[in-house]
């Protein structure tokens, strides 16, 4: 087994461009750390090409995950290297790179969806994917100029989720008109009192629901493109709910 | 009016340390920024000492916000120190020194309320305030080991529904008290199946919700205290849902 203690190693700094967008596409693989997301990873049987591990961690690894002590993917590395690699302030010691696979040809005709139309916020991608599979949702379609769905933060805020669901980068309107083709019911989330009240809508088994981006919404053209537009009706001053607890709020009223 | 351009001036100095609790509390004061919060601030006739404000802010402040120029509480700064004070990137150039007021023996005998129980994260903290003013709540009562309400990530989080409720800092057992002599109903959530799923209460005109802190949810002493214990139902894989999209649900639930 390997085992690195410097973070001037090529190595561990090829690892820490995969904070870089541009670096995760080049290489075709992204970063998640913590024993939770690595297990989730692990469960999943997604393709890694790396773990590494400081002792300690690995020992935890080996003991509580199953996790092959023989696996010739493993890399001994450093408390320091765990600092430098760690998006948090105390680093649990593990991580684990992971290969990018998106779906080709993905074709919407069945299940629960939630389209992000230029969603910026890291978190809030996150936690919306993370409340869409607490709310039993087939998975989420982000428009390609959504934050990176595998950034860091947002594969943080996910906590396992991104191994649950369908997640798929793509083109909304290619995504509405197969929904459409498929007659599932497409709702555009509105900011906006002539849409129609969500409270109106039942309980559906397949849905599609667009949510807009922070502080545009849903692009217009698109939501032109709904079978219907809602909103959750503000009740008091505020101006608007965020983006993550609107979706949510929707989600389980579809759920 | 004054006009300061030294980030190593005393009272730049002064006011930077107002990101310290202690010091927001040793001085009774805390700050906030960006137009909007400032807006909000001025209409809800908040107390303040001192608006401190670039050239260029100061003229859009007079213009859109209708403030008086020749308050003598406005201290002008320069483009540097406004980066040097921001928690943002792109600061708007505007600040405000607010007075910390708390209400007194507050007595909770009505409306509808959000008790946050050890609530760690400030941006779940100031969403749920913001999502408590959207959803009509009456105000939202923070146990004092929550995160400090006067905290900037907060304060930028309610995005100015910090004006627009009752938010007090108290002892969440003396509020259950109140709310159980007025009949209010207490709910507490919990992540508990045996607990009674939230499709099961109907909307009620008075409602007092506990939420708990984000790992280990409400203390178990004083959810004992509920007259409920509630839980939305987790119908994926996921573990949990977001302290604030859970609240969100709940709170719109009660809508």
């Amino acid at each position: 087994m390997e085992r690195i203690d410097s973070i001037n190693n090529k190595f561990i700094k090829n690892i820490s461009k995969l904070e870089q967008k541009k670096y995760r596409e080049k290489t075709g693989t992204y970063l998640i750390e913590g024993f939770h997301l690595v297990e989730e990873a692990l469960k999943a049987k997604r393709k890694y090409t790396f773990i590494l591990a400081t002792e300690n961690a690995l020992m935890q690894a080996v003991a509580s995950l199953g996790l092959d002590p023989n696996d010739n993917r493993i890399v001994l590395i450093s408390q320091k290297i765990a600092e430098h690699l760690s998006a948090t302030k105390s680093p649990q010691g593990i991580f684990m790179v992971l290969k990018i696979s998106q779906p080709k040809n993905f074709s919407f005709n069945y299940g629960k969806w939630v389209m992000l139309d230029h969603l910026a916020d890291p978190g809030n991608v996150g936690t919306i994917i993370r409340t869409a599979d607490a709310a039993g949702f087939t998975g989420i379609i982000l428009s390609p100029r959504s934050v990176d769905l595998y950034n860091s933060k947002v594969q943080r805020a996910m906590q396992g989720s991104q191994f649950h669901l369908d997640l798929v980068v793509g083109d909304l309107y290619d995504a509405v008109a197969d929904f459409k083709a498929s007659g599932i019911p497409v709702y555009a989330s509105m900011l906006d009192p002539r849409a129609k009240e969500l409270a109106a809508f039942v309980p559906a088994p397949q849905v599609a629901i667009i949510i807009g981006n922070e502080a545009h919404g849903v692009e217009a053209k698109l939501a032109e493109l709904a079978d219907e537009k809602l909103y959750i009706p503000i009740l008091g001053r505020a101006e608007s709910l965020n983006a993550a607890v609107a979706a949510g709020i929707m989600m389980y009223h579809f759920a």
